[in-house]
């Protein structure tokens, strides 16, 4: 036990320094290593491998709701970027340019994509002809770059892993549908693999996408109370359609423009499992992502039979799970230790007393409760235990997102909330960007979504006083 | 059939005009689409699909073999690009340069990594501590910008997807180890499930990859008797590991440097598939990477009954391959020339008929050959037929190499050859650089490899005649 307490002691706890917390976790279950690139991040094997599950099981959505995956170029000239106004006003500032190729200068100077409206636009015009060529359903998994001042890893870096989705509609209607669609896949992802409760809702005009007509997001609760925008999803009417004179031929026999839609989520996701999920002995993993379910660990491992028992166990849990045993020569003590800090959701523990009476403890990572469990048992206990896991640690996060939520009516309201907490503060708003900036500028609060399920919680708005028919959620965010 | 011949006269014979026909393909065959981007292609979904089944398969077999999958930053530091002398030669000249972050001049411009040789050091340095660290066997799949001056689809391109693995290890006879199996791994995908016969070799010095003391290769020939260079394997000894400061305590307590491998593929083998296996109807897939295996298509499909039936065929072979059905309004003969284009390996036909008799016809894409096939036996047929495919474009690739082998005992009998044929030239080698510059001056021929598998052709050099004990293979490359 004096290994495992070194180990804990390692990490900052999160109520002393959350920042640190957070950086600690990073580098003690190996997720990432910092790099001499600014502001870029090595996403080591633990880490990848997260991001991998993450993809797989997005990928298996978006194929199932009709979806196709295409790779676009990585740079973007800057007459494309330049074609749509709003959208370069955005991005222009935040990006990286390459201007030489080789030893040559370039005649225009590129880009590194920030996003790729753009080059899918430019596609786009070449492939779409007809109303039959629609809907268009493309989604590219691949890194960004947006050249950010501060970064922290999986939060904000400089390059990012992302999917970005881009879809083209003979209708208006049907691209809000995708947007719509698109947004609850992304909700229920984060709900039923990440155990990550979400509000669904709309942004405001200020938080909008830069060149979108309208743009969803899902906010996430992080344990400190602060906000973590996961997924977003873009309307856009027909105005990259117009710029980049995308026409098809309509049901009617005459050109019409088509409406776009696009969407992402990123490497962030996994910020936000760290954020929402961990606690002071490190990491823990919603189990549908961890890359190791169920960590074997031999308990007197030197006597006869655990080793082999150890190995057979783990060999019939892989046939069901991501199991792996941990036959090291390390103490079992720092093995716990370890898997701890590494939040893997189950932990096996069988030693010659357990073998004895043909069963093993199995050890909750998120309440570290001890189940014993018959050998004959496990194919379906561990499942269950699993299942219960990621249903603890969703359970928790939504209390503590309730417990973080207040209902403001006016600036003296939620003043008070906003000096003593840090949530979600729920209020009326009349619309105005100035009521918006008041609350940045006075409270430190940003918008952070109007949810789609709204709330009457009164007649006026927050800030000014005048009437207000829209319910919004204000917090601080990552 | 009117329809069917239209189709086939759009692409260019092979024999007419190879480039040509290739490019055709790449275009009718929906598999990529030109961009603004110099030297940038934009790969469509089928093409993605392709490179998707060819990531499953490798991933599956790095894993298979100890390796871990991670993530490094795309931009490269000018001075950590410097760091290995041999290495930033090879490269400064033809990578993409950041000089500016938004509006700011870089203090130091990065270039886009044209491989990550530097990146997996620099981290390396900072893991590996002792010889209980090693082996390291990272891989990454990424895209890569090198600033080639011309280009072709998947063939050449400014930025192209691929895989690089990065290992490092105790001793240099266990990374020389792990340059043979990665070698061998490449070459057993190639042939099992790209069906592409290659030679396993040895670069020559001039050859060798930049930094590397010794590079391997997988050579393929293309229908039209050139090589394409398919997949390399580097030994670095601890060159790099010199340059970066990387050491390890020892068994023996005392510092030491790691020994490295890297070794990568790329979407180029969408291109090696394209010119081994296609002809003038098309694209032709080998069945392991098709995203469609069996294309179904209703005859006569107007006919009572007809869709049904095919459609619950569709939804059968949906359980052990990959199938769809087409019951679009195009005629029959359209269907046919279309996906005998997008190289699908069997079509599935169905009709009144045949639906009376419990049964349907199955056509192997590769030589056209017609089965009939009871409707309770798909189950086992289909699956056979698709080795046969496989099998199939296999031995006919092996045939062209063979049929375009040719050896030369002196530098008459290779111009002889080379003036009237595209294909292999064995010869002995006496390892000189001026006979392999003679051999490109005068000849036109390039050394693609010192084979593997030596094969004693004389005692003295093709070009200078002197003593030489080394077989090597000429030809002229992609
Ligand atoms: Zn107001
Ligand atoms: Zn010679």
């Amino acid at each position: 036990m004096a290994d495992q307490k070194k180990m804990v002691e390692a990490i900052t706890s999160m109520d002393e320094d959350f920042a640190k917390w957070y950086t600690d976790i990073v580098k003690k279950a190996d997720l990432a290593d910092y790099s001499s690139v600014r502001g870029c991040m090595v996403i080591r094997p633990y880490g990848y491998a997260i991001w991998e599950n993450i993809q797989h099981i997005m990928d298996g959505m978006f194929k199932d709701t009709g979806h196709e995956n295409v790779y676009m170029p990585m740079f973007i000239p800057e007459s494309l970027l330049q074609k749509e106004k709003d959208h370069v006003e955005g991005f222009a500032p935040e990006v990286a340019w390459v201007t030489h190729g080789g030893e040559e200068k370039l005649t225009e100077r590129m880009c590194v994509r920030p996003t790729s409206e753009t080059l899918f636009c430019e596609h786009y015009a070449h492939v779409i002809n007809s109303y039959r060529d629609l809907p268009k359903l493309y989604n590219q998994w691949c890194s960004v770059v947006r050249w950010e001042k501060t970064t922290r890893p999986f939060l904000r870096t400089c390059e990012f892993l992302w999917q970005e989705g881009h879809t083209m509609h003979e209708t208006a209607q049907e691209a809000i549908d995708e947007t719509e669609r698109m947004l609850n896949v992304y909700a229920q992802f984060c709900e039923q693999t990440l155990a990550i409760p979400v509000v669904k809702g709309q942004k405001t005009k200020k938080e909008q996408f830069a060149g979108a007509q309208a743009t969803y997001t899902i906010e996430a609760m992080m344990h400190d109370g602060k906000a973590l925008q996961s997924g977003t999803s873009h309307y856009f009417g027909d105005g990259f359609s117009k710029a980049f004179d995308i026409t098809f031929q309509g049901r009617d026999n005459k050109p019409q423009y088509p409406h776009q839609t696009s969407w992402g989520t990123s490497t962030r996701l996994i910020g936000a499992i760290i954020m929402t999920h961990g606690d002071d002995n490190g990491l823990v993993l919603p189990p549908a992502i961890a890359p190791i379910q169920v960590i074997v660990v031999p308990i007197a491992q030197h006597k006869e039979g655990v080793l082999e028992k150890a190995g057979e166990i783990t060999k019939q849990l892989k046939t069901f799970c991501r199991a792996k045993m941990d036959d090291s020569d390390n103490s079992a003590g720092w093995k716990f230790a370890e898997y701890e800090m590494k939040g893997v959701p189950l932990r096996l523990e069988i030693g010659p007393r357990d073998m004895e009476a043909g069963q093993c403890v199995l050890v909750r990572r998120d309440n570290r409760e001890k189940i014993v469990v018959k050998l004959d048992e496990l194919e379906t206990k561990v499942p269950e235990l699993l299942k219960a896991v990621h249903d603890g640690l969703y359970e928790k996060a939504l209390k503590n997102r309730e417990n973080r939520t207040w209902t403001a009516k006016n600036m003296e309201e939620a003043k008070k909330i906003a000096e003593n907490n840090n949530g979600f503060i729920k209020s009326m708003w009349c619309g105005d960007l100035e009521c918006e900036l008041r609350m940045k500028e006075e409270l430190g609060l940003s918008s952070r979504c109007m949810p789609m399920e709204q709330e009457h919680l009164g007649d006026t708005c927050v800030c000014c006083g005048k009437p207000a028919s829209k319910s919004i959620i204000w917090g601080k965010a990552y």
